[in-house]
């Protein structure tokens, strides 16, 4: 056997303590598999006296992560600290400086500063890793990274936030409406009492960025990522979607489009056969489109102490190993800055739904303002009679058009007198 | 950039024509990735004059694929001849004798031979891999070699043959019988004109043994695998699974029990809403529980040129890359000499489906032959009733009990005289 591998720790909060559980438990198998004993041999967190459950008297203790991140008796530093910038960076800049390899679990900071950091670590000779920033526990880095290195990959998308999966899933199991739902997570602490970063789609664009700078050899390009997320789906759109053979997820969706990249978050309709369809409760799951593999995709848990471990680990097990591989899978002055492709230029099915009143003449006139920017209607919908007057759904979903158009479309419909809501609109994604 | 990789391919069917095809087409984009350019400089096939569509003018020829895998300007030889003896082996043997690196697609000789290999290839100092033999593109073989390596693996499973996967999707969706649908499968190219590989489920078992010894750091035991297929699945048991909430799969699983390792490839009841039980068609999908991770799922194709010529070229990059693991992720000597669990200590839930005379006293008789083996019935269902005194289903399912337990009461209850045929059984798998 080698010599031990020195692992520094920074930061010791869930993640950081599952995987010093992890380390500890599979001192031995892991050994046996890197043919090197790993050891942590020092940390950092804040407060030196919390009780974490983690037996810390064999390892050095640093209040400061950049001081451990400098020290030159460790030669990978695990970041999980978090946070695009600040200590966090800090500590991933000293360790590179420092020629050490870098594991993180940081998102942010990748999605943010990726590109930076890869010429940074391919500058000092070191390996920067973040399997356990995309979706937990699934091997979707190495995956895209290696499992398909011998393919062209024309897109990359899927169930990148576990609660708002959940969340769309509970609504449709159960009929009731987001913030109910949105209570009930938070309850099972699958949400965060401020559950901005996942329902609004942050965390899966994150992820999104970072998948798509490594499936299209390109530079990370958060900035033009759009994002929407799900406070607007309904119950009642839902269950439209049911009856037309759909299931609304929160998908990011990241393509090559004609030589630019198409990068979104946002929900989505999907046909229920198709497999992402199927990806329910807090899982995850990517598909990548390979141009000789075809559809490969992956599921599992997206998050929690346990499968975040196991991603970190396993990018450990890869260094241990002598695995070296450039951060984005090429070297980083190789990556392309790719030409981002606006959201108006996207083409695609879209689901409309409209509260109208019901009298003669309601249909004719938004059927004219789709016909004046050139929208075919595949299906349309109209239910139910209010009694009383009082508004009722109408249903429409398209063959594939143009947003610019579909947005033309609507302000012309949103001045129809008969339609009392501003229509709610879902885009429809054909896999 | 680095020296030339130099690839000789040892022979030229569907997946070596595939994996030169796409190693010309993604020249340029492997050699970014790898840092230095991989290049086929060698063939050896039956048939020289045989129009392949490839330009192999560039290359040499060896009429002989042994003295290929012995050339010594050749750095990787990648075996496509197939056969677990005979030539396939003696050119793997060949090169890894010289020194060279060997890919195969080869699941018979990994499975048959895959100990022994490791050790050759160890003894070498040479990288033998095998990501296409198992589940065409889907990087499986990677997942649990590098992805899920921090974890202690319980279990892995899946549909692992498409062919038998597609034939139970459309007895399903049609109603139609093996026979027929066989036929069809095989007008549509997805069986073969013997179909006894794929449908008797050796195909599915060379998979599971190479996937169990990766999973459980153990010595490959095809030996020990049990084995059934689909021919004796009907339509109405597919009909009968569906009413109970179930789906009929041909799934190979493995698993660690007791200290001991269970491998078996048959027929399975799983629940409709468990991930496995919504893949569909040809495609493949594989399992893998880890004690931090949780259940990690890949799916795709799992055969084809396309795909399987990816998977190849995977393994040819991580070469390339200077990737170089040991061929079970742990030296051949510390495979362990795996105790294997045979059948007769299964346990799990049985559907067992009678075709039984309506008269009283059959249930009786069956529920005292359950009882009289400690065998707990969960439903328990009798559907119709023969007008002119025909049999009648009588479909029951039972709590978890033992494999031996169940033959007993089989044995009994044959021996009832309104019971009109065999009983039919499928195990049910709770995931």
């Amino acid at each position: 056997m080698s010599e031990t591998l020195r692992i520094g720790i920074a930061g010791l909060g869930t993640v950081g303590a599952g995987t010093l559980h992890l380390l500890n438990t599979h001192y031995e198998l892991i050994a046996q598999r890197c043919g090197r004993p790993v050891l942590v041999t020092a940390v950092s967190a804040r407060d030196r006296r919390k009780d974490r459950g983690l037996n810390l008297e064999a390892v050095r203790w640093f209040d400061d992560p950049v001081a451990l991140a400098g020290d030159p008796e460790i030669d990978v530093v695990i970041e999980l600290i978090g946070g695009a910038d600040g200590v966090a960076k800090e500590v991933t800049e000293t360790a590179l400086a420092n020629g050490k390899h870098v594991i993180t679990a940081n998102k942010a900071m990748i999605a943010h500063h990726g590109t930076e950091l890869a010429h940074r670590a391919e500058e000092a000779g070191a390996v920067l890793s973040y399997e356990a920033a995309v979706c937990g526990g699934i091997p979707v880095i190495k995956t895209l990274r290696e499992g398909l290195a011998a393919n062209a990959i024309s897109a990359v998308y899927g169930i990148m936030n576990g609660t708002s999966n959940f969340i769309l899933s509970q609504m449709r199991d159960t009929g009731r409406e987001f913030s109910e739902v949105l209570q009930e997570a938070q309850k099972l602490g699958y949400a965060e009492a401020d559950p901005s970063f996942d329902v609004d789609g942050y965390d899966a664009a994150h992820k999104l960025a970072i998948l798509s700078a490594l499936a299209f050899n390109a530079q990370v390009d958060y900035a033009h990522l759009h994002v929407e997320g799900i406070r607007e789906v309904t119950s009642v759109d839902i269950a439209f979607a049911e009856e037309l053979g759909y299931r609304i997820k929160l998908l990011g969706i990241a393509r090559r489009v004609d030589g630019k990249i198409s990068q979104r978050v946002h929900p989505v309709m999907v046909k229920r056969d198709v497999p992402i369809a199927n990806v329910e409760g807090v899982n995850n799951a990517v598909v990548a489109e390979g141009d000789f593999v075809g559809s490969i995709l992956s599921e599992g848990a997206g998050a929690g102490a346990g499968p975040t471990a196991s991603a970190v680990v396993a990018d450990l097990i890869d260094i241990a190993r002598g695995i070296r591989l450039p951060t984005f899978a090429v070297p980083a002055s190789k990556l392309d800055a790719a030409v981002p492709c606006p959201m108006d230029e996207h083409e695609g099915g879209y689901y409309l739904r409209l509260m109208c009143l019901d009298r003669p003449g309601v249909i004719a006139g938004v059927a004219a303002a789709l016909r004046d920017h050139q929208i075919s209607v595949e299906t349309l919908v109209q239910r139910g009679r209010g009694p009383g007057g009082e508004a009722v759904p109408v249903v429409i979903t398209t063959h594939e058009t143009n947003e610019a158009a579909m947005r033309g479309a609507l302000a012309q419909i949103e001045t129809l007198e008969a339609v009392l809501e501003p229509p709610r609109v879902i885009r429809i994604e054909a896999f």
